[in-house]
């Protein structure tokens, strides 16, 4: 998907929302236990039951390895499920030497060799250009580079002063020499508000994707007040927040209706930024 | 395994030497392809010829992942293969934020969830300590943490100045308060063969795990002129160069005779520091 395509997704639901689909096998709802694969029937569930009001779907990848070889199929099948409209991100955080990063692009881009083709994945920058350029050779497919992360260790090494600014800049200012808006998108957490006017300076034109809204403590409004552009630039997810509003009976509808109270609210940011 | 045992097994079969699993199916020699899983086939191969040559065995996760389902299976059934006292390496760069790591630590360390049970994973420092610290709840199982790497890129982000020194040695400097050296190692290419002393000083008591010997460049004397510590302190790793030493029916003993002749230069550097 394109970013052109993106952005009418956007507008023509009007919403940013990105489900995280985090299934841990522990809080799947008891009465989907009698199925052949509960955690498979979980996801399913959930994206019928938000398809229509979000544009994303991002599973992260330790969620189904710690599940061994029945998780690896899980996310193949959880990709394979998802509609074709919607944005696909293997949240896996890879990233290595080039030969190496090759090799994970095609795990996660290339449909003929893994069973999988997500629109983008996510990449850790510690290791650089080749470790993150293999990525790139996917027409219409995405890196998302970590920039700054929602998590408290993201003090530990992203803030740290460079000649040329924190951490975190120099790893958006590179990169941004590897490919542009097009290709590239930035991980950018919530709970980093004040920040986004900042990253906006360095990435006036690139998406960004905003974990930490709800759970762990970020605000949606603050996000939006620099964070957006002229073809909104946030893909913002949930995962926790929506997937276990309930862990009943009702979980899809209780899903459904936590994913309709951010689509509404993103509905009255994107009229108030007369972007839809 | 912890340290003194695997300074032991170092000692026993006067080697530090680690092979890299990384096969690659259009490089497996065509006699295997017979086999219902050729890349297996070719790693038990691999292990049975080298496995009194070598004290570690890493498979990168990249080279599994990118085969798909079959290929996420064919990784389980090596750690299996494994013999119980070589130490086996997952090198798969995970890190994301704590609740997430501690899903891939449960990937790599928990055999009752994941039927593997590594005793190392290599990761990725760029979000900090929260996205380190799970690997470290299981005891004997090590992190060994990206430090300066072997590959090109290394200088877009490690070699960038902080008022305390360079990012590297920032990370090294930072995570050392995270675990001492009894779960803690650092990857370090080879191909900076000037930096070990650097590096010593900050890690004096630390394995070092060094790819990119042979292949990308690297010379094991110059890594051991200043990488060698009281216990060793190395696992030096080959790949290409081991398991590709040839692609017909005697690739098992070509392989063979390139570890052993690297067992044979480690043997005699360890008399020479009197380790052995």
């Amino acid at each position: 998907m394109n970013k052109k395509q993106l952005f009418e997704q956007i507008q023509i639901k009007k919403s940013f929302l990105c489900v995280g689909l985090d299934p841990v096998l522990e809080n799947i709802p008891p009465h989907l236990l009698k199925y052949e694969n509960p955690v498979l029937e979980f996801n399913k569930q959930i994206i019928d039951a938000t398809k229509d009001l979000c544009v994303a779907y991002k599973p992260n990848t330790a969620f189904y390895e710690c599940m061994g070889l029945k998780g690896w199929e899980t996310l193949i099948k959880t990709w394979q499920y998802m509609p074709e409209d919607i944005f696909s991100i293997a949240d896996a955080k890879r990233g290595d030497i080039g030969n190496t990063s090759a090799m994970y692009a095609d795990a996660f881009f290339n449909e003929a060799k893994s069973d999988m083709s997500f629109d983008s994945v996510t990449v850790a920058p510690y290791m650089g250009k080749d470790s993150v350029s293999p990525f790139l050779n996917y027409k219409d497919k995405w890196v998302i580079l970590l920039a700054l992360t929602s998590n408290a260790g993201h003090s530990d090494f992203q803030l740290h002063k460079t000649p040329e600014g924190k951490l975190y800049e120099e790893v958006i200012r590179i990169s941004s020499q590897w490919a542009d808006s097009e290709q590239m998108m930035y991980v950018v957490g919530a709970t980093r508000g004040l920040e986004f006017q900042n990253i906006r300076r360095l990435a006036p034109d690139n998406f960004l994707l905003v974990p930490g809204v709800g759970a762990q403590g970020g605000s949606l409004a603050d996000v939006c007040e620099f964070g957006l552009n002229k073809e909104c630039g946030l893909l913002v997810n949930s995962s926790r927040g929506i997937i276990y509003a309930s862990k009943g009976e009702d979980f899809a509808e209780r899903a459904r209706e936590e994913a309709l109270k951010l689509q509404q609210e993103m509905e009255a940011i994107l009229l108030a930024a007369k972007l839809i």
